[in-house]
């Protein structure tokens, strides 16, 4: 990090913006992100059976993810409104726990790690409010980018 | 759990809709929701100098948890929409994190859970944004409801 | 209608504004909406097997349904906002068309007709848009109020 | 129909998800939906006389219709957002009815219907909202694509 | 302001947040706020003709001032949410300038100035976005509050 | 104005649309534009010392003017979305006002004259909730476009 004592959001008066990328290119760039629900076992009986939904409330948290990612934007103050291509939103049921996956793709200016992890996040809260009556004591954590590719500062995957 | 074998947003036919709180009481409810963002120590010094913010980026992440906590019901599918009448978001900084806590009251027929926790994920997300350039890897965790009160379930905190 | 010849919002000069409801009395309204989606019998088959759906795509289109009802404010311009307190909505498919019934309940000051209408049609609308590949002569239509209770006009039922 | 037994927004595992249009060619698409407003004679005149507005009431659901084709995205869960370059919408009084014409363009890569759709449905939505306490029967229908250009799946009117 | 040594929204640490109006009653509070376009005498007879409307420019502010009154606490950070029961916006066209007036009322715990100016200001900005390409130097100005009611601060008319 | 004698979203029927703009050419452009708060002395001095804020209300203000640029579309109905690529909000205390600076750049097909004053005006009205409860009689003002550049229109300042 020597070559930055700030970050890139914020001008040397302390004050944050958003920043120009209208010089950058249009590329096509897309992101992993995940979730993880921690809960008890008799929950993740009661939204899936095995890898099979009993009900709309893996469906339901799906759609949350999908619509939030389209308001990334409007919810993190300094993102880039971006032109989203694709967007989809797994769950992996485990015993006491659900990981949900969500993938963004853009063909854009800026990466959409964002939107993978906003698009995850909401999910996972989604999947709270439905599961917040019979589990008081849900967790939701370990959201952190697993992938990324596009853009200039290279392909990784965790 | 032996009361219910299904989860209260679910129909028996498996469908999710938004569940009657018509009858409920109106009440003062509060609900206290934290989320970490785990990063390098550097990372979280460019964020705060002890308990000082640097620049506006913390402001910017409070301001984003305060603005998601009003969007919780655009955001979780089957959420009611509550006249929130406060909003708090605080900023922890350790050694190589930053807890965020997020309180949120009002006076209305459903508790403000969702509504804490969203403003807790956002700002976290909000700080990510800030600082992914600098850490690609950091990690947002533990987001958990820390107390609540009012509404017939009872008072409790962590 | 000898009793009005103008809009109930539209003033003598024209214009047209959200009028005041500010004294009218806060009870429990309900109101029950409806809209048809006709297509081909093999499309109807794509999305449910008798009453049981196939996929996501009525489960994607219910919570289109539920969200789009808690925006009626920001998609009508003249409808005021009211605190929604349950929203439903089903499916019944058909030989050749598919029929969605939305019932909006409110403990509020006007009627929610708006909303089950507008969670209806936009139900269907989400519907049009997973089978318009399929078949992109599909009409909706039929969209009506079924059933209203509650406030000063007296209940009905069609 | 014989070349897909599903459909496009559904994976073989009957979840949806946004699909990639990220391979897909942008290019100036255009499309025109209807929607009909019926109601009664008396009803159609408060509104106009012969093609004339009496009123804003025209002019506020044209309005409702152009800003809800930009919230398409926000409303239909899987549809893509798309820059809107162009959108009109047109009332056709007749003696009983309403039709309400709307036309989207975009230079984009997927097609416009969706927009189109919207923009008509929700203009029908206004207006039903401001003769609803004349007319409580009226009833929104023959909501459908009139025509469609751009785009691989070449040009059509009905 | 001996009383105090800083804003109400602001705490001792000088962080920013939604203050608690929980414990406020509920009356019936209104607003009046308004804003002003200056331009040339002919831009002004494009939008009117005397007192009449020339065509739907009046028409379409009027629903955008309306809409934004609903939008106030999506758009100003710390505002409380509120059930609005009217919104009026009304133009007075001058020699070279137009002034637009807004009300707004509410049955709520806090006051609707915010509303009001949003309402205004919006709708101001939206008669800009119609005349800028007849004239790029217009002005707008001299928003304020004219006049409040309801709430424990007491009645005012400028 | 000889070469037009009506607004250019005004059709000659006088209804008002969203014009065609597929046809334009994608350039960068930019504006500015600016708001101007007048209040007290003792009032701006609680915003600021000097240059130096002196609690979150300026980066409170600064983030609402940010988000509302990118609702620029969603609040004034006849403008067209556009992938904002940066803005800026700045603020200048002086002895009894505040002047707001608010930059926006795109690379798109029109011009945003609009964004900018969006974001100015909308970080003045949230200054203004932050000093209603000490000034009730401040004033916004002088708003309107210092600069532009990129399109065919010529760049320009004031």
């Amino acid at each position: 990090m020597s070559e930055q004592d700030r970050l890139t959001h914020v001008r040397e008066d302390g004050t944050a913006h958003m920043v120009d990328v209208s010089a950058k290119a249009e590329t096509t760039r897309e992101a992993t992100a995940q979730a993880v629900l921690t809960t008890r076992a008799d929950v993740v009986a009661l939204l899936a059976s095995g890898d099979l939904p009993k009900g709309d409330a893996l469906a339901v948290s799906r759609v949350a993810g999908i619509m939030a990612a389209k308001q990334t934007p409007s919810l993190i103050p300094l993102c880039h409104p971006l032109p989203i291509s694709k967007v989809t939103v797994d769950f992996f049921p485990g015993t006491s726990e659900v990981r949900i996956e969500a993938t963004v793709r853009t063909r854009g200016v800026t990466g959409v790690e964002m939107e993978a992890l906003t698009a995850a996040s909401v999910a996972a809260l989604s999947l709270y409010d439905m599961i917040k009556a019979v589990d008081k004591h849900a967790v939701i954590g370990d959201i952190k980018v697993l992938a990324k590719s596009g853009g200039k500062s290279g392909d990784w995957t965790l």
